[in-house]
């Protein structure tokens, strides 16, 4: 198996290391139109062959799969080609600017049979992991409601706002999650240096009473990574930056005891023990590469297959809508976002 | 000085415990309907006297000044009555139901030449006079942003949602801190278990880029109570559930320094130190009884007035429109949420 | 029921309060010097009634229970003096200045027949109540160390130093909880503005491999509260300072994989899940002053009796010697430290 | 300058990355007698030269410098043997087993004029070098205490105890920190698996009041990593689990206000500001490296040289004669522990 990774900017370099690191992988390109970057990738792994023309390596038949990890308006192009030059593909996030983008991306992988994943790295977390588990298993109860905070101090994106930039994670993980059709999505924001927002709150609803909300800045003193998942068991909290105990589940909930008819309004509180289920620490990329692999191997569908990367595309793009239309919900297609069925990388 | 509690359920003994460690004040006076609460309030407080009905100490000549702690529903009434008689009036938060009984007392209360206040509680924190005293000295620089988040499992309030509970915490620090005009809110939230929301989020449109936004929730694993205020120059966090240390302020920041022309974006940011500032522990609700009793002495205008007040009812009104209109953004009246003037209690 | 409480200081109030809201005490003194501290007894709790001199209440036979908050060096003569009278006694921790004075104190509460306990409040906290069950049904397996720390800025004693003051509470919680009999005391100590410690550490010895050590410090820049109890099954954080969650059990252990005679050491780490037990939120002193009249009442032994008070005054006599042996090991009376019996308020 | 790094278990293949990354390096060969690491090293590290005989690179004239990373058994030997050669030595913490063998690498490596520099990373950390800053601009004012705490679950060392594996850190600190001559130390610990102490507590003596002291822990549930310094104007608290904020500066203390002769104590508290200096977020170990090239380039003695080396190897020693001795207190030799000189890498 021979690899190309095109794009040696932030990212470009983890994928080339665990790409190194497959003993299934015979070789690894590196791709990328700065030679500076090219000179850094070449200094840092010594093995690591150099390409300053992505195009050359799109059509080299000796290349059998392309990881994209270029800014996010070159991903459709280079995905298309690598994958009509018979590539397998995967494709950092968000998948592509547009569904109809993605749409395009799916129908060619299925015409030319290869894979095509996106690398939505938290689905490979085992925090993540963990708490599909106790989802599927009904742990939590019933879902009520999602509420995410990705907040740091920078990095500014040149080229998308930070609900591209950051959304892109929890939109990721709300999908896989949470097995309901989303309908619409609103978002409001703000741009305090350039004209891309740096600040923005995303708001998905689905058709029930469940509620998911982003919050995501680029403007904030201190990093913040939480994801609260409120069920009618159950609550957790997800917490990347703790250094351990990231995920704590907690017995706790609300019970409305009045009886129909009563006039005064009865609650009973529980709060019961929580936990933190012991998590191993393993590198969410490395079991990126690692299931991508085997996808190509076994020819199974991704965990975060086409289908995945366009239900997160799909609640990007009308959160865009969305935040031009002063908040406006913007209604979703439901192909677009069916929900994932279960499953586990 | 005579005062009269009104409303002994969660607040009122506070108020009470409060009332009589002041010496000016001669006697208080304790009301609620519940004869059982009476009794725990007798118990507690040995030198309270206790009456079950509220409409004859509003009248009693003797009483000076009347304390509303009562189901919001009930504000309005009893303040007007309590205004009429002359009485000086502190009123928990929020004011009214509404902008216009908020206005009605407002005129009420000049006409007669009585005190209105209203028990914005967290105004009177060292905290928020310390952020207060912080932003109008330009320590922030420019303001961008104001986030906050009020979680905790319950109280479920038979009468009010979430947003008129929690949220009018927060429009209460907000409108203090923030002399800018809001123009408009718009809000979402999600009802669980009965027919009034138990999670929603807030957001306050202004002019110019600031924008700031409440989240509330009735439904946390967690406590949480954090306000992060996003200025050009530093950013501060408050979170009330430190035990020390509440206050911090970050001089981190962002310059973008592309040069006009220039294609790419060339961002520093600053991260430079934090620092805690000392903070007294007195209770805030010591200095809220202290301040009216001081205003009833000298006829100064309290800090949280019925100005004040009603600026949060406007926000709290405004928000609850929005919920009804699917989170359409309602439009503020400039007269009721102009900036209140610097000052301190 | 008629309690008398010795002592106005900063603990007495807390036992007024509690003694004033049991239905079984109709009538509670407090006695003080200080006629300013009495004052202001006077003005917090309506109902109390008041007197300056102890000689007065402890020889009134109205009276059936005193409660010694005064200096820890009147202890042993007032409590005396109460036994004689006939008086059941609850002392402040430390019980009192020597073990001769407690052994003396326990001699005649058998004597007169009535109940003599030490307020070591920790034990009736939930959380060392929970500890106390997780180790006694086996949860932690064996155990093999005690750590804790408590440390915070103040209160400087002007008659005792932090041993006396702090470690007070961590020997009676080691004493409670580990059944194992110390054999040996050593502690060092510095003094950095007055001749009494400021800051010390204090080791307990056992005869097998199980080790106590308490790190008190009046000098820390933050409030500290922490007890780490290590068993070969699970572990067990207590941290007193934190709003919820106070108790963790974690999962986590060693075990060594060596086999006889093999030469590399092969040790292998457990790192499994962490939870926090829920906990209820009651005061700890209300628990005391129940189990003092309870004890009172039914003629039952108190958790916290006199022989719990001696062990731990055998404790700190032994770390105040060691302190002026420059840290030798002080050998403890092995019938002082005896283990207490399981039992549970 | 070509390199030679002896050891590749846990922190050799940390050096081999640092050597690798300086411009002025131009080969690096990695040593280790198990031909796996070899592998390893060789896989990870595509430019290293490996070499399983320390002995033949001992000898190579090629090489210019040696770092040790092997068991601590070895140091003295092989950096023995390598100043014998003529090359420039880093040795891993602790220099030595013994002080006798650092006063003869001392001696040797003047005798050859080499640099012999010790592997005290943290001091190369931003906060050991700001607190240095502080201490030398007398921000702390007197010092009066030091207490560390560096706990952690494993990994258990099969040839040394804690106290050389885990409090060497602690002391190579104290002893760049404060710049008093400690006296004497003494420990006392605990063996829970096998023969040698998971589990220490240490003691350093001073002339004066100040006091040092170590927990130093394989066998705790979480990762602890704190260093706490009382000074007379202001305390210092560093700790290393910290995300962001590693270090923070109390404006706290205490002042004894009784005159003499008075009979009551007045203490008044001191609770100021607390402060977070912003650091850097370089790599502690390419300083290291940075360094141990510059002193060879430039002649410099390193600012962990060998009488540093040598200084805290006294107080382990000395901590292990004290295990042996029941915690006697164990008087150091002046020569030794003397401080070391202001300065900063």
């Amino acid at each position: 198996m021979v690899v190309a990774v095109l794009g040696c900017g932030y990212w470009g370099p983890n994928l080339i290391r665990n790409f190194l690191q497959r003993p299934e992988v015979e070789a690894v390109f590196a791709c990328d139109p700065d030679e500076r970057r090219l000179e850094m990738v070449r200094a840092r792994f010594r093995g690591v062959r150099i390409c300053s023309v992505a195009e050359q390596l799109l059509r080299d038949p000796a290349i059998d799969a392309v990881a994209i990890a270029t800014p996010v308006a070159l991903h459709y192009e280079l995905a298309r080609t690598a994958l009509r030059h018979g590539k397998h593909v995967l494709v950092e996030k968000p998948l592509t600017q547009s569904t109809q983008h993605a749409t395009e991306l799916i129908a060619l992988s299925e015409h030319v049979g290869r894979v095509l994943m996106v690398d939505h790295t938290f689905l490979f977390t085992d925090a993540v992991q963990k708490l599909k588990e106790l989802i599927t298993a009904g742990e939590l109860g019933e879902l009520l409601y999602f509420d995410s905070v990705r907040a740091n101090l920078g990095l500014f994106q040149p080229d998308v706002n930070v609900i591209w930039d950051l959304a892109s994670h929890d939109a990721s993980i709300l999908h896989y999650l949470v097995e309901l059709p989303p309908i619409a999505v609103s978002a409001v924001g703000a741009r305090h240096y350039y004209e891309l927002e740096n600040l923005a709150y995303v708001t998905v609803y689905y058709e029930n009473s469940f509620l998911a909300h982003f919050h995501v800045n680029w403007l904030s003193p201190v990093k913040l990574r939480t994801i609260c998942i409120g069920g009618s068991r159950r609550m957790a909290i997800y917490d990347d930056m703790e250094t351990s105990e990231k995920l704590r589940i907690y017995d706790r909930g609300v019970e409305i005891c009045s009886k129909e008819g009563e006039e005064q309004l009865r609650v009973q509180y529980r709060a019961g023990q929580m936990y933190a289920p012991a998590l191993r620490n393993q590198e969410a990329l490395e079991r990126v590469v690692s299931h991508f692999l085997e996808c190509i191997r076994t020819g199974c569908r991704p965990i975060s297959d086409g289908y995945a990367g366009r239900a997160v595309v799909a609640i990007l793009e009308a959160a865009e809508q969305s935040l031009r239309a002063q908040g406006a919900p913007i209604r979703l297609s439901p192909e677009y976002v069916a929900p994932v069925p279960n499953g586990a990388p």
